[in-house]
């Protein structure tokens, strides 16, 4: 059977999904939960790397089984086994040809960054920290350059190899929701460090770093230099994925 | 100068406030904080005993020095000492005779519960999973009967010896907030694990093992048995304290 699951995941305790020599990753507890379960060793696969530190609220994978059991089974018995970092929130029989990577559509990542006057303890791991007041507002209007059909090079951790950086991003925006300053962009694809480059260019924009009206500029440039900051992981969600 | 801090912290990996041997504990780390930013020992008296595990949104905390530093610079250079689950959001400078434990005119706790079907490793080590949907209405009927000057032997940990477990209860109740019902409860005074044992008896309240309206015969009746059970750590906030 070629089950198709849905994980929530703190990241904070992970080296990233992908499994990797001396270090725990996300995609190692969950092949061990499958084992633990159905007593097969598997691949699971995931919809996307992420780096260490990186949460997801959605994440998609699959694997396949010659045991079957029920989807509700599947669910308990993976939880059974995962630490309480990690949940299995979901669980589907897919068609035999689901691939939770090259079946995506598009995916939608959150950014969080908080601008209480002091540090948090319950953000500590889990959204980033401004020490001034965040204009939510100038950082949403800002944002709304970065859709489109574009060559995202600027966008993109030096070094990263691949074949074209031209993404489509379908949606992008800044909204508040309490304390928090959530920054969202959905794309059919994202390149290394994208959405974090994309985060420090907003911030920096709000910190007067970059003009408002220069990532149409940033864009056309290609220049990783002109962007803002990479901002670190902790604040990033893997928020939707849409087959 | 007595100064007069707030602290908010995320006691997952503390064993309290309470300094102790071989333990790291919220007034440890405290103290060491005031030592590196004055460079005197001093003794910092907390507002109450926290259990380990236990959490607190506003903490109160007194101590004195020689040194004489503005209010912000002590905000500012205790976090700078302190790890990152361990934030002061507050300080002022107190009369001399402040204490923060006998200054203290009520508390309020919350009590944290979350009742998505799966269990949210965002709420790990932050609030108890219920499996099933809370009645949040049953439970805040069932909660008012803790209002008023009774004894609570009945919701005290056995062994506890203090001279009166007569405390007045100002306000109780539950409501919900998304996934998460919170049980508020502000009180004079606290008896060991009263508050746990409190959400213990909602919940049992709620899954039908205790009959909704018995609260008020479980603390005339004094009997620890009556009572649900005491509910662990995690859940429990220090929300508020008036003086």
């Amino acid at each position: 059977m070629n089950y198709h699951i849905t994980l929530m995941f703190d990241g904070t305790g992970y080296h990233g999904w992908q499994r990797q020599e001396n270090a725990v990753s996300v995609q190692q507890k969950t092949e061990e939960a499958v084992y633990g379960l159905f007593g097969e060793k598997t691949n699971v696969t995931g919809c996307s790397r992420t780096d260490a530190g990186v949460h997801a609220q959605n994440f998609h994978a699959n694997f396949r089984t010659e045991k079957i059991l029920p989807p509700n089974t599947v669910v308990s018995g993976l939880n059974f086994y995962l630490p309480d970092d990690i949940s299995v929130i979901a669980c589907e029989p897919a068609a035999a040809d689901f691939n939770a990577r090259f079946s995506c559509v598009s995916k939608e990542y959150h950014y969080l960054f908080y601008d209480t006057p002091y540090c948090n303890p319950f953000y500590a791991h889990r959204a980033v920290h401004s020490k001034h007041k965040l204009d939510e507002t100038l950082m949403d209007a800002a944002a709304k350059a970065y859709v489109g059909t574009h060559d995202f090079s600027a966008f993109c951790a030096a070094g990263a190899a691949v074949r074209s950086n031209v993404r489509t991003v379908k949606k992008a925006g800044v909204y508040r929701d309490g304390d928090t300053v959530v920054f969202y962009v959905e794309a059919d694809g994202f390149l290394y460090n994208m959405v974090r480059i994309m985060a420090g260019t907003l911030l920096y924009i709000d910190e007067g770093k970059i003009p408002a009206g220069m990532i149409q500029e940033i864009i056309s440039s290609g220049d990783r230099l002109l962007a803002g900051k990479t901002m670190p992981p902790e604040g990033l969600y893997l928020y939707r994925v849409n087959y």
